[in-house]
């Protein structure tokens, strides 16, 4: 038995929604959940410590970044990602598709891989399905990613046809190249706007049997109906055995709309990038404490939120460190932006246990 | 008797270096000790939860800075300065003469006080003794200071004497103007690089019989030698059963001679200002982590340092998130700086409580 396994302990009756549990050498991820993102084995801003107390289980890092700075046998010398940053609990990491597709310049695309220049130092760099393994191997996280291509949005038909070929293509590749048993390879669902190449590859690549299915190129700027419509027509055909994981994701509306047709994990940038300029979640919304009514305004940010943020800092103080300009209000409202969304993770799977989710999360779902 | 009060536990029979406890309202202060730098009511990229665990005991922050933003109205309308920031021990604040001396522009001293135009927003802002005890006395700090004449070095002895006077005669009127008993007025010793001036103002001074006393002026740029004559002269002749405070000083060799001298508290922005260079101080040295040996040193930062930084990441890692230009690198070098200059002088006290500061300590003393 494989050390990777996912249980379902709860369903809701009503949706496909489902409580689980993902167990991984590094400790179990209760599902759903959000997983902050540690792009430079770091989550901005904030230590390992704090992060923990957000609530965080399972923590994401970038092969793409990685493996430009520090480059993974600087991190593989430090004793693996875990070690190196000092988060001991479950990792996952991305296989740099999304990255060398969205951030790099002058890149190439053949079926042996990607070419591009690393915006770093100029270098020309080569990575294919085999060498995005092998990086992740060293690199030592519990999940690594397949290498796949993802389209931009729009895409006609023919090119997004192309790239889910593709994608499954290097799949396989992936699995042959993938060296560890405790390292958890996930396969990676393309097919674009395009519903029929979706479930296509939802059924092709299930067929596979790995030990985790996602759903990769939604939020590339396609309308929010639309992204619904794509996880509706994709999560419900992987394997219901399997973690099921939707990626570069994380609205509150989006995240329940994709818990109830049966997504276990989510991951953004979003808390992090929006505490470095100054903007809050507060139960869903998004608030700019630059605003002038926050200045004097000694209530906490949010007073159901349990975070430290919550408990010790009023509106008024953080408006003051976000306008002095201090670093310090970045760390304070990442702390709360990650614990406002994996709170609200926690409390779906807390309603589907007692299967109040399609009731108490209506809202969220229309 | 007063809430405040200071009381000796141990002498070197060497020097005259003492360990002591000064009570405050919120909690004690042991001394020698060095104090943290919270300009803007925080020490900048420490939470106060992080700033507790490096030992810090008494917290400092700035008048001139809280008075430009957000205003001691809105620290007062939080509670004033402990909760608005989230620190419940012990507190100072300066009263922001050196700062109106060295950082405002187009300023103008009379004998009632000094005008100057903010660089916050142009205004025309006008403190006196009388202001600056009052906005001290609504920002709620446990310890305040008087308002001084800080003259610039070098300067003629002339004018160093008119400021010493004006200093003195400044301080008469703060005490008048002070209204909190749950605040220790502390008075400032200037004199500059005159040796018999310091002499004479200690003496004047001392008279007033204050809770506190502070050396000021020092570290203006005046050569180390001259730093450590002006603290020989001036320390000993402050009141003995009364805590004295080095303003400004915080590296490990001036902090060594001027504790031989007497001195028992100190400040600096050293340790978070280094930090955000990427400098760390390691046994008194600076080590600049961008340097290329510390890529792939797997090493904590100091070994025998017990803070957070030091106890969970390797000198590679820090370098890495520097380079990367991850905040996250400031925090945890702040972490460790600051550790690692509380940490020196609770070494001190331990020495000086069983008699072993002359020797173990003569290092630093030459």
């Amino acid at each position: 038995m494989s050390i990777f396994s996912f249980q379902s302990v709860g369903c809701c009756s009503k949706t496909l929604a489902r409580a689980g549990v993902f167990f991984t050498p590094h400790g179990v991820v209760e599902t759903p959940r959000f997983m902050p993102v540690g792009t430079l084995a770091n989550v901005k801003t904030l230590t390992p410590s704090q992060l923990k107390d957000t609530g965080a289980q399972m923590v994401l890092a970038n092969t793409y970044h990685l493996h430009l700075q520090p480059g993974e046998a600087i991190v593989s010398g430090g004793g693996g990602l875990h070690k190196f940053m000092g988060w001991d609990g479950p990792m996952l990491t991305d296989s740099g598709g999304f990255q060398v597709f969205s951030l790099s310049e002058m890149r190439k695309i053949t079926d042996d891989g990607v070419t591009f220049r690393s915006p770093h130092d100029g270098q020309i760099i080569n990575l294919t399905p085999e060498r995005s393994i092998e990086i992740q191997n060293t690199l030592g996280a519990d999940v690594i990613m397949a290498f796949d291509e993802c389209p931009p949005y729009p895409a006609s038909r023919e090119e997004v046809e192309a790239a889910t070929e593709r994608t499954y293509r290097w799949l396989k590749r992936c699995i042959v190249a993938h060296q560890r048993s405790d390292q958890a390879l996930f396969a990676i669902v393309q097919g674009g706007v395009y519903l029929d190449l979706r479930s296509e590859a939802a059924i092709a690549l299930s067929q596979l049997d790995l030990p985790g299915y996602a759903i990769g190129g939604v939020s590339v700027g396609e309308p929010p109906e639309l992204m619904a419509k794509i996880v509706q027509a994709t999560a419900p055909l992987l394997p219901r055995e399997k973690p099921r994981y939707l990626m570069g994701v994380g609205t509150y509306r989006e995240m329940a709309i994709a818990i109830a047709s049966g997504i276990d994990l989510f991951d953004c940038v979003i808390p992090t990038r929006w505490a470095r300029h100054g903007t809050a979640i507060v139960q869903g919304e998004r608030w700019n404490l630059k605003n002038a009514k926050f200045r004097e305004d000694f209530t906490p940010l949010d007073e159901t939120c349990s975070c430290y943020t919550c408990k010790n800092f009023t509106r008024a103080y953080l408006s003051h460190l976000i306008r002095a300009q201090e670093i310090l209000a970045y760390t304070l409202l990442s702390i709360h932006n990650i614990t406002e969304l994996i709170s609200f993770t926690q409390k779906i799977r807390e309603a589907i246990l007692s299967d109040r989710f399609a009731t108490d999360f209506a809202h969220w779902l229309r």
